[in-house]
């Protein structure tokens, strides 16, 4: 109830935790490329989706393209689906709700390899 | 790819599967009802949320508002997220994030009252 957010917040918490990534306002494209930069580039083993209210939807439509398009041996680990209660500027408690998608891939075996 | 949707679709849908329930623009609460109508007045032990783009937000909405406000010992089942491929008025195909939520309430104990 007396949780506080700030316009900023995105980006902070993008800075602490570094394979989640929070889901905004911009088309799922954008967050496409996030998320297989930190498969591909940073070596991740999941990524977690974050998204709050309208942006739930792109949330969905990022995890889908990644997996159909991108990196297509990532699964859907887990979808977790919760209400926040924010205060907004004026003050007021608002509740929001919010969705929390684990994208993971399968574990390569490298027999071919050796 | 060759699937075509009309839009009657959700309608008809309706109609066939009972404890389905399709997520489109109205606000949440049109659906809650919905929701809490088959779960109270029809006696279903699980509803199905289903919605498709930008209603998948209104569909988690839903979830949320039930099982918080109105239905306490609801719980969320399962969580399927996909993509489904729509044909539109103009020919073109194009695809769509979809979400199902299932709720379900827990088996009550009538000991209380024997």
């Amino acid at each position: 109830m007396t949780e506080k957010t700030t316009k900023k917040r995105t980006t902070e918490e993008k800075r602490t935790d570094e394979n989640v990534i929070y889901i905004g306002r911009k088309p799922p494209m954008s967050y496409v490329l996030a998320v297989v930069t930190q498969f591909n580039g940073n070596g991740s083993k999941e990524v977690i989706l974050k998204a709050r209210g309208k942006s739930i939807s792109t949330a969905v439509d990022t995890a889908e393209i990644v997996r159909n398009r991108f990196i297509t041996n990532a699964k859907i680990k887990d979808i977790i689906i919760s209400t926040e209660s924010i205060t907004n500027e004026e003050g007021r408690d608002s509740n929001v709700s919010s969705i929390e998608i684990s994208l993971t891939t399968i574990k390569k075996t490298w027999d071919i390899k050796q």
